[in-house]
């Protein structure tokens, strides 16, 4: 149900036309209030979609309406035209419900350099056949139609005291920090202002999201968006509803590397006893970016010096000859000497866990991965053809 | 000839068995003098292996009577055995030699984690055969004898009025900056006190070598090194004499690329009228470590969306939305929206040229890459089984 599990949404997911495959492509959430109290956040690529630049915009002031979304093309560089066809999107919508544009999110994935007069034409179609079709079932239909190379839809709910959380995401490829490809948007029916949503999202996207790192590409198009209704009238505390926004992100974030592309392995990589979160994100990540650490664990091969290499190549704080390397609970590496033979780690589960111990503070961190696979190339390699 | 080229150095390349395929796998060349003036640069990677940290301390005085290199073990993350072992290994090339231990300078390149007693003493039988096969037609031999997956050996001249320099390198994966993964050994007649070899070899290799980026990994055995026989008894004025070790470096950076594991395209990253070379540099390595774009060239596919979100993700000066990417002579994006259609490019030559203009000064810088590729993972997964 995701999106429309909470109290106060209406969803629709309609073929338009844009995939080739003649799938669901344009998605329509409608928040029915009371509130229209929202948060978002947006990739940090400093190329940014049309979408996103509109979106920017409409989010000042902490008010959403709905949000529309498609894929079948990312309407990124696609100059004056291209951002046209986003406010022309926001315009029909809010025509159509009789709402201003200006409260009207919109998103769009797919390939870079789409967002011509076919794509514009299409989807405005889509928009005109999405609004009739609204429904407070239609959130798994709004799932179905943001897919890309999704091999399936990613839906979570998280249970409040009388108010909960649903969330859809989409994302395969392009999995990288702040954020990773994705679009996700979460609703709720907790009464909360625009600023304390604000505080749970950047809470939540930052130990979630930001530390799944598929492929270290970062996209245009991401779009993490949280609106509230308040039709439950129940207004947690900012800690309550911060941990469920927390959960529900970790849940679709764990969706997300479990399905992308090409991917066999998820790989967890732990960094422990580090002086500080952010060095021990950075190490972590150095190593989800190693490609031949990736190539490596697709052969099931427990190949750790590729892991100590990676982690070279960072400012944290460490001794180089004084780190623990543990994978799948086999320590291969104890003080920078090999330690108990790497035959004895088995690499076969899709479940893969690196600890590494930094040995000089407190802080930790997990960064989420995958393994670089013959299947990642292929698909990234015929993507547009 | 390669190292033995420059008059005043001999070489020997031999058998010692660290190679399970029985190919040759340790090399040494000895400096004949009247001069052992020398300079090295090594990868600016945390984690040095042990032969890295032996030969940072004997280059300190710039004087270097020998290298002795062998494949087949890293002897990186060996612990005290490890570094014993390297110690070792430089106390026989001298004792052999009649030379101090301190001016033999050591390389290993091969698996992190190989440097344990079969490793030594196997190395130790090795330098005992190379010394009294050292020769001066024994350039070639010793090429041969530093190759890991290399799938032929890299070597190259260049002449100057008098003298010349001669060098052999290896490198096929982990070719990334500060340095790529490579070993490198340059010979020169030339008559140059350390100051100024150094002088050299560091504007040489920052601009070839550092420029190189195959797959973003970074390795832990790095070394390039410079010796000079003064056998010419020729002084080049210093600019004549780094412009041709630029040259010579160039020669073999372009070799390393083309024979980069499992690559099917030499990829040129030109990025021109950037703000400093510094960024003409950041934009270039930011989309030679993408791997979508990588992917994609591996497909010839010119999705130049991937340059634009790579190029995104930098701190240059640009305005992401006023930027021209022509690939292959294509200019498929002008200003930031799409120009020249894709269909037109042709990727199918190995040679691939992507032109970035970033519209804001007048500095420039070339980024070498490879394509990623089936064969770079099937390599990378099977690399140490």
């Amino acid at each position: 149900m995701s999106v429309t599990h909470a109290a106060g949404f209406a969803a629709a997911g309609v073929v338009a036309g844009l995939k080739s495959t003649g799938k669901p492509d344009v998605a329509l959430v409608r928040n029915l209030g009371p509130s229209t109290a929202a948060a978002v956040v947006f990739t940090s690529n400093r190329a940014k979609a049309n979408p996103i630049l509109w979106s920017q915009q409409v989010i000042t002031d902490g008010i959403v309406e709905a949000i529309v979304l498609n894929s079948g093309g990312a309407n990124c560089y696609t100059g004056a035209f291209g951002f046209q066809t986003t406010h022309a999107t926001a315009e029909a919508v809010g025509a159509g419900l009789g709402i201003s544009a200006g409260d009207v999110l919109v998103c769009s994935t797919g390939l870079i350099g789409v967002g011509g007069q076919d794509f514009r034409d299409k989807l405005l179609a889509g928009v005109a056949s999405a609004i009739p079709a609204l429904g407070v079932g239609g959130g798994h239909d709004a799932a179905l139609a943001i897919m890309t190379t999704d091999s399936k839809p990613k839906e979570a709910v998280v249970e409040g005291a009388g108010w909960s959380i649903g969330g859809m995401a989409k994302g395969a490829g392009m999995l990288a920090p702040g954020l990773a490809t994705m679009l996700v948007v979460l609703t709720t029916d907790a009464k909360l202002d625009p600023g304390d949503l604000d505080s749970a999202l950047r809470h939540a996207t930052r130990v979630t999201f930001d530390r799944l790192d598929s492929d270290g590409c970062m996209s245009t198009n991401d779009q993490v968006s949280l609106l509230a209704s308040g039709a439950s009238g129940v207004t947690p505390s900012l800690e309550v509803f911060t941990a469920a926004v927390t959960a529900l992100c970790a849940d679709l974030a764990a969706q997300l590397q479990a399905d992308a592309e090409g991917a066999s392995h998820n790989i967890s990589i732990e960094t422990i006893n580090a002086a500080s979160e952010d060095e021990a994100v950075e190490v972590g990540r150095s190593v989800a970016r190693n490609n031949l650490f990736k190539a490596a664990v697709f052969g099931n091969d427990p190949n750790w010096g590729r892991v100590l290499a990676a982690i070279g190549t960072t400012s944290a704080q460490f001794d180089p000859y004084d780190v623990d390397v543990t994978m799948n609970g086999v320590r291969v590496c104890r003080s920078g000497e090999p330690d108990e033979p790497s035959d004895a780690v088995d690499l076969t589960p899709r479940a893969t866990h690196v600890l590494i111990d930094l040995k000089v503070g407190t802080a930790t961190a997990t960064i989420l991965t995958n393994d670089l696979t013959h299947d990642y190339v292929h698909e990234n390699s015929a993507y547009s053809s």
